[in-house]
């Protein structure tokens, strides 16, 4: 088969790639009708975070089973599964309280940017649908993998509740389904940071009632006017710097939770200045797999469209153009057919 | 009247200060019967939070009122009454999310080391007692006002739960005082850290269930070890240290919480450590006044006794021996008698 391979900065191959088979017998092969590039590919495709080797890319994948080891009890072929970026068994203490990606058995998923995937731990890793969806949802179905699971567990971290004011930082894939899942969550108000026309439409469509342009300490400010000086009771963040983080624990009132889900590059953060905000935090790689179920429910009861995030569609052979396109912020997230 | 007034490490005098009196009309002078040293008190006695000119030391204090304000309305002359180590008008928007240390119109207490305080905002500041307590019972009510008050509030924001695993980094008197508070909130199991035998003995009183001697990677792997590999629910961090904080972060199982009380000197915390460590983060200078009315209950029914984190009482005039008790660890903390 052909897939994508990061070989350095933006330098993202096409080429022949072994077929994954079953390894392990709790392995399963999916065949992917559609993946895509995640906001977090683009960290090593700019070399922020350098490979040391060529890497397989992609982590986000639904698809439909193509064969199963012979130890997985709960996962059948031809069922069509959703799975998320981090292989867990969701037996262990740490799946058991919700933390799927701090799983004893974890592992990152890496090369679903092609047109198979083997997953690990499929019985723990995968949650098929009840029927085999249309071809129409699965870019909603696909957006559970990563994007929407990451966004909703911001929210949650951010302990967003019925009638609270939520901000958003980060105008990327993760922060405006970060806005639809507060609002699902019941915000009263959400403010969407973004000065990207097209994706202040998308975070009103997703449920903003404010869009604020300024950045920074203004950006700040801009939130406590909104908030009658009080500041945000969830700030979201969804980008992973030093100015995002402060960003938002500067907009978040004392008492108020940040829900941080950017992966954070360089960031440290000075616990004096933290300790007198009396900002509660909250984050990491998101536990997907704990809200999946959930997720499939509203999707496909057609309650939420979270497939709305793709705004590019190409085949998997331009790939590369697809990284190009999301690193130039030509589009928020490119969806790939295989 | 004379007072602890501090002009630089290890020089704490007591000397001739003027009486303080009624400045605004929403302040209280009260009369303290006992008055204290706290462990924050030893970061500028030992320099590390140097001072720039002779500070009036001292912010725990609980007492009689002897005048108040025009304008004041809750608290009457002849009262006994106990306060924070924040002024607050317990009516902003802030302090009715209970989050009174971030009050617009906050302060810092200063100068309790002394005979007479003046005590601003004292509607929102002070809370009295229904009746004159004993004197027996002053140096108990005299705890809550700083250390219990702040153990109290590091068990809640490490999410303290009935049946939950808890471990306490720090065996000063806020330590101690939150293993009483993981007690009092129905914690199942309670570690707490200490080498100290006199301490270790006051924890088990308080409810410890388990003590861990090592500290660091050891102390750590030791709660690993006693939570089957799994680590705490809730950790309670009352050093300040970056040791100490990254013991808390790393005996805290991934999403349970460390609820931080130790004032940070010279803490970075990097966030992509963490980010995967899947720890939830709450703290700050505890809203004491949040807890008041429910912790002067606990003492008052005699249901819990945390004037005993006081082992060496002294008259005020030796204030400069308790401040050397502290610091050489001989006394956990030192109750002062004008």
């Amino acid at each position: 088969m052909r897939a994508a391979v990061l070989y350095g900065p933006r330098d993202v191959r096409f080429e022949e790639r072994p077929e994954p088979t079953i390894i392990e017998p709790t392995d399963a092969i999916i065949r992917l009708p559609a993946t895509c590039i995640c906001g977090s590919d683009l960290w090593p495709y700019r070399g922020i975070a350098p490979v040391a080797r060529p890497v397989p890319m992609g982590h986000e994948y639904c698809g439909y089973v193509e064969e199963v080891g012979r130890d997985v009890r709960s996962i059948k072929r031809g069922q069509f599964v959703i799975g998320s970026f981090f292989f867990s068994d969701n037996t262990c203490p740490h799946c058991r309280h919700g933390y799927q990606p701090s799983c004893v058995n974890s592992e990152s998923v890496l090369g679903a940017q092609a047109p198979l995937l083997r997953v690990r731990l499929a019985d723990g890793t995968l949650v098929p649908t009840a029927e085999l969806p249309s071809t129409a949802m699965i870019p909603d179905l696909l957006a559970i993998s990563d994007v929407l699971g990451t966004g909703w567990f911001a929210a949650h971290a951010a302990n967003v509740t019925p009638g609270a004011i939520v901000a958003v930082v980060g105008d990327g894939a993760v922060g405006l389904l970060g806005v639809m899942a507060a609002r699902q969550m019941g915000a009263e108000r959400i403010i969407a940071m973004s000065r990207h026309e097209a994706r202040q439409q998308l975070a009103r469509e997703f449920g903003a009632t404010d869009i604020v342009i300024e950045r920074g300490d203004e950006g700040v400010a801009r939130i406590k006017e909104l908030t009658g000086g009080v500041g945000a009771d969830s700030v979201l963040e969804c980008v992973g710097t030093r100015e995002s983080m402060w960003q938002a624990i500067h907009a978040t009132r004392p008492g108020g939770s940040v829900g941080y889900v950017g992966v954070p590059h360089g960031v440290a953060l000075e616990m004096w200045d933290l300790f007198f905000t009396h900002v509660r935090l909250h984050g990491g790689p998101a536990p997907v797999r704990r809200y999946m179920p959930h997720l499939i429910d509203l999707v496909l009861s057609g309650k939420i469209n979270p497939g709305k995030v793709f705004d590019l569609t190409l085949p998997l052979d331009q790939v590369a153009e697809g990284y190009r396109a999301m690193d130039e912020r030509r589009a928020i997230k490119t969806l790939l057919r295989p």
